[in-house]
């Protein structure tokens, strides 16, 4: 016998979760295929060698490796012992792991498009709703199975489609009633221009790293820590007024033109941020200059949706423009962007302010209760009718007493109860009681399906 | 760089097949749900030891298992030496892997109760429609990731429960168009029974598993088989009468009586098969006591569904009766009863039957041309007014030569192309071309919306 247990870190979802998270990526599902993007699904496991060295060191420690089959077959022991000798080394070895669970949706994006880019019409326009593993420490609100939510176009790089996912994001959260998420935007060509402005344009990745930990230990500690690695007096300065930068989004882009004037990185930042700003509305997104995102291969507009400020939940979307992602796959040339929706957080920010619907439990409409052998098979017969007119509606299996079927019902929030006992069956009745009203009618059987469906318009 | 490919045996879903993938998954949620089922997710990830030993030695050697992370940690490397170890002798060792990929989704839904019994309502209805891996050699109609689609009831011994699910098969095998699909029945009882009827009760799994293999290699073989397990001639001669009982329902119903007649678990087999032929329509279900169903744990129906005899492809669909499932867990007494649709199966059926709706691949109604800076704000203003109206709408985002967008359309199997020219601009007009008639109207642009509401009703 074994203790019932799940692995750390992952979750069973039960139908009233199911619900809301079907809610969720629903509305999500409905902006993207209304803005034109088609739906991928990528396989759960790629090849190893797709997934390693695309997530930086730390990244490559939290992907799930999956242990090759027929290890203990005797032909294959002498390959075996010497690859695990290199797994104990901290190495990768075909022939005891080839494979690994999807860690993100964009790298198998990327790999799908470099493996298809003959087939497929560009600007490509795909979105992707599926769940990654990480091997993280969990805690709250970090698991290492979740959903991840993207769209993303490749093929292009007019800045419309940069306008496009503005639109989609804010479109998006307004249907799940977020309307106080905050869409933040930034642009990398200005974090490069800093770099240069500092003249070190090396340090650039340092630059961003530190600045992309600013919400977790604050300006000082950011400051310090580009001290440390280097920075002198002057750089940490000009780091501090770049970071120091506040106002409208008017004001701000008056003011790091001011800075950051002179370099043409920043002007090509500087005018790719405008191309937005003039085409969506004022309200819809705020510019963020200390808005970094971790990530390396982002080379233009960077997004982040951070939740309604009375929810303590930080990011709960983001994404941006990079010009080479298929480039690690041996194609050049297909800029893209994209942003992705962090559906488990969504989800427990709409659960802490109470956003979903209230009627998302009752799926099922109406129990009919079994009152015996004879009975239950009138009852079945008139639960199938029903059915057929699309009213949800199951027969209690058993012919246990009337007070355990009623408890069912309530336990399941079924609104209607339909009871045939002898005198209906007799009669060609059926009593219907409502359980949230009390409700008790009884009706010649054929009026039954009419009734229900008065009811429940 | 890497070339881009995927493991084998798994697959990329292109839109297309997404569509109509989410088209079959519908079609059979719709059904579950009507029928008062809730919907369940487990995660893809199940400790070893849940599913080990519960498919058998041929399918615990088809899990795919995790490999441990941090492995090349020196504080835990004597620990993964001995581990390798035991796995080079195919054994498990949670030093190395403690986490295995779900194989199937009953097992998980077994594991759920078992831990949730407490605050579960039974009858507990639940669906499932989520990917199993299985390390098994692929081939044609077999996958290492698949979809499988279960409902299952636990919690009642009712036959009722029997009778709704052989409904949900013929309801949404019909919303499918599939209606040449057979759904067989046959209780695991009389198997007992005919292992009894030959004096050897302890050969009830081998009989099993000898039927089982009727399909594949046929009747001789099977009858060799048996002989060969230790079944004498007068044995043997039983299995065969019993295999070759054929007729109408009542007709098979008749012969099984007489050649079982006296045998208790024969008679409380005959009395739950009558229990479902008298309460389903007659051409609903076909008795086949043929079926055996490979699964140790079935005990009592059990179902198997064939597609339509014009497609090679064999079983699409099948489940039963247990009675002892969460025992595996250390919870008596929960009997269940469920049913699983083999979606990639169904697909491939669908697809060479020419099922499919043909309107499945144009969900995005509208390509707005991008004629220029000044004209593209127009028409994205237009279109962001288009997707308000609930009609599908993208505009081209690079100002490139019309003939490219025409054939960007084209692919795109976009059926409405709306161009603001210059001379539209100024006019505050439209032209909407329509590329399946090649019709094309001039309006003024406030009227677009209301035009293409009518054309797409």
């Amino acid at each position: 016998m074994i203790k019932p247990a799940i692995p750390q870190g992952t979750r069973d979802f039960a139908s009233s979760v199911v619900l809301k998270r079907q809610y969720i990526l629903n509305a999500i599902r409905d902006v993207f295929e209304t803005t034109g993007y088609e739906p991928l699904e990528t396989p759960a496991m790629e090849l190893l060698e797709t997934l390693t060295g695309k997530y930086g060191d730390e990244g490559d420690k939290l992907i799930f490796k999956i242990l090759n089959n027929g290890l203990s077959d005797p032909a294959h022991s002498e390959k075996a012992k010497t690859g695990f000798q290199k797994i104990l080394e901290g190495k990768n070895s075909d022939d005891i792991t080839s494979r690994a669970l999807r860690y993100d949706l964009t790298i198998p994006f990327a790999r799908f498009v470099a493996m298809n880019r003959g087939t497929l019409h560009f600007p490509f326009k795909r979105y992707q709703m599926q769940p990654v593993w990480r091997a993280d420490r969990p805690q709250k609100g970090r698991y290492r199975e979740f959903t991840q939510c993207d769209a993303d176009v490749v093929g292009s790089h007019s800045l419309w489609n940069e306008v496009e996912l503005v639109h989609i994001y804010r479109n998006a959260f307004d249907a799940l009633g977020l309307t106080e998420a905050t869409i933040t935007i930034n642009n990398r060509k200005l974090l490069a221009a800093l770099a240069l402005k500092c003249g070190a344009p090396s340090l650039l990745t340092q630059i961003t790293i530190a600045i992309d930990k600013l919400d977790k230990i604050g300006l000082d500690k950011v400051l310090e820590s580009l001290a440390q690695n280097g920075l002198n007096d002057e750089q940490v300065n000009i780091v501090q007024t770049y970071l120091s930068i506040t106002g409208s989004n008017s004001e701000k882009m008056d003011r790091i033109s001011a800075l950051l004037q002179g370099i043409p990185e920043a002007e090509k930042g500087i005018e790719e941020l405008h191309f937005i700003l003039e085409r969506v509305p004022e309200h819809f997104v705020t510019i963020d200059f200390k808005l970094a995102r971790g990530l390396d291969y982002y080379t233009g507009t960077i997004y982040e949706v951070k939740a309604p400020a009375s929810v303590q939940m930080g990011s709960i979307g983001g994404g941006g423009r990079y010009d080479n992602l298929t480039e690690l796959f041996g194609v050049e040339g297909i800029s893209g962007v994209g942003i992705s929706f962090g559906v488990d957080r969504i989800y427990d920010v709409m659960e802490t302010l109470n956003l979903f619907p209230s009627d998302l439990n009752t799926h099922l409409k109406v129990l009919f209760f079994n009152m015996g052998e004879v009975e239950s098979a009138q009852a079945f017969e008139c639960c199938v009718a029903v059915q057929r007119a699309g009213i949800s509606a199951m027969l209690y299996p058993d012919a246990v007493k009337m007070d355990k079927q009623f408890k069912y019902a309530q336990k399941r929030l079924i609104p209607y109860v339909v009871i045939i006992g002898s005198q209906e069956l007799t009669d060609k009745k059926v009593v219907v009681k409502h359980l949230n009203t009390g409700n008790q009618v009884t009706l010649p059987i054929n009026e039954l399906i009419s009734h229900l469906q008065n009811q429940t318009k």
